[in-house]
């Protein structure tokens, strides 16, 4: 059995390739996906290295649409997508990657800056699309939950503001290479010193940095159990962050996309500050995000 | 020409191996490093280790004392020497290390815990000892500078209280580990973008892990030079400490003790507050500190 694509959504971050066979009413029809991440790959192996994954679905006459998103759009990644600048609809540009093979038809869509604060995204303004598309007329603050939080502010369709977080890279980080490994090992979590934890950094976000190392000296001085460590140290981070990020959050409804486990620790904690939060599947967004591309693309064909 | 050592003073971090051959009078007959820090070692290694750097010191027919501070005296180290707890003088306590070579008496000197705020040094209190050493009579804030840097109010030749902060590892582990190493590569430096970020961070500490995304998003965007990424980096990190940090200095005298590098973005940011900053030299207060536990040792024997 063979499958063929009318076009191909691809979901291409730093560590992970993702593809959709997709029919022209919006059906994915298979789905694949490798190691081969932006991160691995030199501007030349992009073109094979979709090729290993996709090529079976490609007709042979005719070129096949292939709308991408993510870092594959980054300086470092198949060819630079220059962003589009906030105020702006979360796609408003593509940029054509090269392509040797005649029957491909790469587009890339452009990530999204903001000049001042200074910030990027890539990736994540597909699956505010996807939100978009499945809640049409929604404004309000989206929260992205990942290795880079970002917290964006929504109106009238555009995206107006946004600020991104390294909560999710320091605690990697942290837990894995820093004198806290020691003590936040295994994978097992205490929700209430999460919460604690939570509280504190918001009362007092300046004593980070302290309050970091006395999880290492409890372990030490009071055998800090590593569930209630592993807690505390998540809870510490994104307690300091939800009182950076309170102008996006504070009397507002929330919609999160993210990893599940993830945001199961930043709901929580918005909950106990009585900010109502509506929960979404990351990959649902992203797909349904690829599909409102190509429907623009085609439009401006 | 070889060394006849009244006593060996040692001093023993997690990455590096440190001995001076003292005689009586208090001279350094000669020194040895080698890279045998407590982190490369199990314990059964720590003898072999300090063997083999100073067995031409040692007389054949008695036992030499050998005072040792540091991570030697971690759970992880050659064995493990208790704490002393807050209010105490930072040398109070010694622990024998076991030994096969009847050459050896090794004595390990005790870190400090405090008890709430949970906080630990194992060193740090020797090199505190030695400054103490040099400037008898001396009350006030003692900032040592490090991977974990120190915050410690001494009264009356004893530690009151102290506080730990990982500013110095979350430096090291963002400028080579996170998205943030490609923006503040190089060794360069700019002391004007370190001074704006500590200020900046002081007067909004909790935004930091907004701020830090911003230096990748500013090189980006706005082409950031590594040197002012770096040193916006620090002064970021530097100033959420000093905000925590404000009940040890303000309105206070401070003296430094720690690497020069390191202390003069400490320093530089303690002035800009109007905090006059005693410098000193750190290896020179660790061999004072080694020489007061020394005599400390010998009046109890």
């Amino acid at each position: 059995m063979t499958i063929a694509a009318d076009w191909i959504a691809v979901d291409w971050g730093t560590s992970t390739l993702r593809a959709w066979a997709m029919s022209h009413d919006g059906q994915d029809l298979a789905s694949a996906s490798s190691a081969d991440g932006m991160g691995q790959l030199t501007s030349e192996e992009f073109e094979p290295a979709l090729l290993r994954l996709i090529e079976t679905w490609l007709a042979e006459d005719t070129p096949t649409s292939v709308i991408a998103c993510g870092m594959v759009g980054a300086k470092q990644g198949w060819t630079e997508a220059p962003y589009a600048a906030t105020p702006c609809q979360p796609q408003s540009r593509f940029t054509a990657a090269p392509t040797r093979d005649p029957r491909l038809d790469v587009q890339i869509i452009a990530g999204v800056s903001q000049s001042e604060p200074a910030d990027v995204m890539r990736g994540e303004e597909t699956q505010i699309a996807g939100f978009q598309r499945l809640n049409p007329k929604w404004d309000g603050v989206i929260c992205l939950p990942g290795t880079h939080t970002k917290w964006v502010q929504m109106s009238a369709g555009e995206i107006v503001s946004f600020q991104t977080f390294m909560t999710g890279e320091i605690f990697a980080l942290l837990s894995t290479s820093s004198v806290l490994r020691h003590s936040v090992s295994g994978e097992t979590w205490e929700d209430d010193a999460f919460l604690t934890a939570v509280d504190e950094a918001m009362s007092r976000p300046e004593a980070l940095a302290a309050r970091l190392f006395g999880i290492r000296a409890q372990d030490l001085l009071h055998h800090l159990p590593p569930a209630s460590a592993r807690a505390r140290l998540s809870g510490l981070l994104v307690g300091a962050e939800l009182a950076a990020a309170k102008p996006y959050w504070i009397g507002q409804s929330i919609a999160m996309i993210g990893a599940q486990e993830l945001c199961d620790g930043y709901a929580a904690a918005l909950v106990a500050q009585h900010v109502p939060v509506t929960r979404t599947d990351a990959s649902q967004m992203t797909l349904a995000g690829l599909k409102a591309a190509y429907a623009t693309w085609k439009e401006t064909q």
